[in-house]
C-alpha cells in the first residue's frame, strides 16, 4: 500500500511551496518513496473525516498500512527513521540531528510564525508596525544564534539530514521579508537545500497541483 | 557516568515548576534514572561554555557519556526511546505517541507562549488587551480541539506516555489564566498527570532548588 499524504487543494501561498506538506514531500523524495497526495479544501479540513486523522484540522497527514500520523515534525521523523539518507548512522550524531528537528520547529519557527500572523491578521491594526518590530527582533535573535552555530558548515549535523530539510523550510517562511538576507550564511544554506534534486522534484509536484487548481 | 541536565539557578516562575527542565526531570523520574542538575544564572546562559551545549542559550540541556543534547522535546524523546514506561511497545502506537509530543510542542504550545509573551512584554502597551484577546481565541481553538479528541480517555495514546508528560506541562503554562478551567476534561487530565509520584518527586526537587536560591 502506498503512502498517502494530505495537502491544501488551493494553497494559501499560491505555489510558493511554504505549506507544511512540503516538509513531508521533501523527506519522501529524498527517500525515493512513492506517495499519493489527497487534496483538501478549507471546508474539508474541518470535517469529521479529516479530524479523525488530525484533531486540529490541518495538513499534512500521513497514512500507510493502517498507521495514521499528523504533525509534520512527527511524520518527517517517522520517514527519516525508516529510510536511509535522512539521519546519520552513528547513534549520537542521530540524536543530535533529531535535536535540530525540534530546534527548527520549537525555537526557530515560533517567532517566524508570529511574524506571519502579525503581517496578515494585524494588517488593519494601528499598532501592527510596533508589534511587528518587536517580533522581528525575536526572529533576529534566533537567526543570529543559528547563523553563529552554522558558521561555514554546509549542514547542521554532518551530511544533509532531516534536520536541514526542516530548518530550511522553516527559514523559507521568511521569503519576501528580507530578514534572511541579513545572515548571508543562512541565505546560502537555504539556497544549498533548495538546489537538491529531491527538493526540485517536490517543488515541481506541488506547483503542478496549484497550477491545476480552480481559481477562486 | 551520570546524566547531567541544566536548569535556571533562579527560576523566573519562583518555584511554580513551569520552566522547560521540568519536562526532562519528569521523564527521568518516570524512568527511575538518577541525574545531576547544573544550575545556571541568566548571565551564564549567554556564555560560550553554555552556547556550546545550546546555541540558543536556553535550558534544559542533557549530557551523558559524551553526548550533549538541547531542546526539551528532543531530550524527552531520547530518554523515552531508551527506557521503559514512556512510550508504547507497539510500533504504530509508539509513532502516534511521538506525534503527540510534536503536537504538544508545535500546535498547542505556540499560542500559549504567545499568551505569556503578550501578558509580560506588552504589559505597558495600550493595545495589550486587544492583542491578548486575539491570542486567547487561538489558545481556545487548540484547547477545544484537544478536549474533543481526549474525550473521557485518561491519556492521549493508551497508557501514560511521554506524550502526556509533554502535553500536561504545556497546559500547565496556562495556570492562573483561568482558560484551562473552560475545558473540564483537560483540567482533570492535568490533575491526573501532576498526581503521579514521578511528577511529585520532580516538583519537590525543583522547588527545593528554588527555595535554596539566593533572593535577589
Amino acid at each position: 500500500m502506498t503512502i498517502t499524504i494530505t495537502a491544501f487543494e488551493t494553497s494559501p501561498d499560491e505555489g510558493q511551496g511554504l505549506a507544511r506538506d512540503m516538509r513531508v514531500r521533501w523527506a519522501l523524495e529524498e527517500a525515493w518513496q512513492p506517495y499519493d497526495v489527497r487534496l483538501l479544501s478549507m471546508r474539508a479540513l474541518k470535517q469529521p473525516a479529516h479530524r479523525a486523522l488530525n484533531p486540529f484540522g490541518s495538513i499534512p497527514t500521513f497514512e500507510e498500512r493502517g498507521l495514521a500520523l499528523f504533525e509534520s515534525g512527527a511524520i518527517v521523523l517517522h520517514i527519516a527513521e525508516r529510510h536511509a539518507g535522512l539521519l546519520p548512522e552513528d547513534a549520537n550524531a542521530r540524536a543530535r540531528a533529531i535535536t535540530w528537528i525540534f530546534a527548527a520547529l520549537n525555537t526557530v519557527e515560533p517567532p517566524i510564525v508570529q511574524h506571519e500572523m502579525a503581517t496578515y491578521f494585524e494588517r488593519d491594526k494601528p499598532w501592527r508596525d510596533e508589534h511587528l518590530a518587536m517580533i522581528v527582533e525575536r526572529v533576529r535573535d534566533r537567526l543570529g544564534d543559528l547563523s553563529k552555530r552554522l558558521g561555514d558548515a554546509d549542514w547542521l549535523e554532518g551530511d544533509f539530514s532531516a534536520a536541514d530539510l526542516m530548518m530550511i523550510l522553516v527559514l523559507r517562511r521568511l521569503d519576501g521579508s528580507g530578514i534572511l538576507d541579513e545572515y548571508p550564511n543562512l541565505a546560502d544554506y537555504v539556497a544549498r537545500g533548495v538546489a537538491r534534486p529531491a527538493y526540485q522534484r517536490e517543488f515541481a509536484d506541488q506547483a503542478a497541483v496549484i497550477a491545476a487548481a480552480p481559481r477562486g
